[in-house]
């Protein structure tokens, strides 16, 4: 492999989920590329790297000070769901079900990572507890580290006077039961509902 | 997602074996990252596409006029493997067993999309079928289009009184009979050898 190659292969390898293997096949589909599609393949990603920044108010990628969520007016300002990152976010957005706001952590609390409630964007969910807001969900993941920022945000939130809820564990809507693991059923059954 | 977004998962979805999913990781991995980690990888697609070309005499990707198997004395002239495209190439060279030279065809014929013989480096090939050569092993892979581009090669270079030969078929290292297919195994025991 040409010293140039070996670059670009380790430059996709340092990409989430890319192994060497794969680093490699994209390599190579980039030598194979026409002149103009590794420029729209570049400019593609200088653009978007230059255009999106935090939304001033939910902190979820905008190209403009604040966000289309965040500036539609027929948007509940009622309720605020705290996400992890803008994936989750996204996974929400998705199921059209959801008319309210959102706040975007960038993280979750992970002593083990050095990552500390400081380095997340929780003092801009604080200030976002205004009168509008009755009720904060905490919808970090279903992860130890999720839990401990959910508890911990929970604590913080409490003086504000607003409800505060977690997401409901339980089955995977398809699942069964024999594939469940121990874990999830138990929290299935602890927050059984009357049928 | 915002437009700039958008497009960049565009661009990522449309390299082999991305999906949407993952092409959208990586457009989250690219926003988080240093401008100066943006400056590398954009510089490693550019220079990549800029300085590999093809090298004159067998094809494979180089950043020289003549690669650096090819350049090399200590290997022998005496056998050319003919490959696909240079990730077999790669494959063959990473077994640190073989010392001759390669041939890199770019692709293989395949009617169904519309490449024929005269879009391969086939000509390149025949030129370089001088005294030097005894033998030329025929390593496309063992598919129906690699399998008819090996038949059509050997008939093309029968004239030159070259051996021509193509990579055994048969079980895999390690494998068992029970999971191999019933062609492997077909060809196993017609390839079988005396012990």
């Amino acid at each position: 492999m040409t010293p140039s190659l070996e670059k670009l292969v380790n430059s996709f390898a340092s990409l989430p989920g890319i192994g060497r293997k794969s680093a490699a096949r994209l390599a190579y589909r980039v030598i194979e590329m026409s002149e103009d599609e590794v420029k729209t393949f570049v400019s593609s990603i200088v653009e978007a790297k230059k255009s999106v920044h935090l939304c001033s108010v939910c902190q979820a990628y905008s190209e403009d000070d604040v966000c289309s969520v965040c500036s539609n007016e027929h948007r509940s300002l009622d309720t605020i769901i705290v996400v992890e990152d803008n994936k989750a976010l996204e996974a929400i957005e998705e199921t059209h079900e959801y008319n309210g706001k959102y706040h975007v952590l960038h993280g979750v609390i992970s002593p083990v990572d050095g990552i500390g409630p400081e380095q997340l964007k929780i003092k801009e969910l604080l200030h976002r507890l205004d009168d509008n807001v009755n009720e904060v969900i905490i919808a970090t993941n279903p992860s130890v580290e999720g839990e401990a920022t959910a508890m911990y945000l929970g604590r913080l939130i409490k003086p504000f006077e607003k409800k505060v809820t977690r997401l409901a564990y339980g089955l995977p809507v398809g699942g069964t039961l024999e594939y469940a693991d121990s874990v999830t059923l138990m929290k299935a059954i602890e927050g059984r509902t009357e049928v």
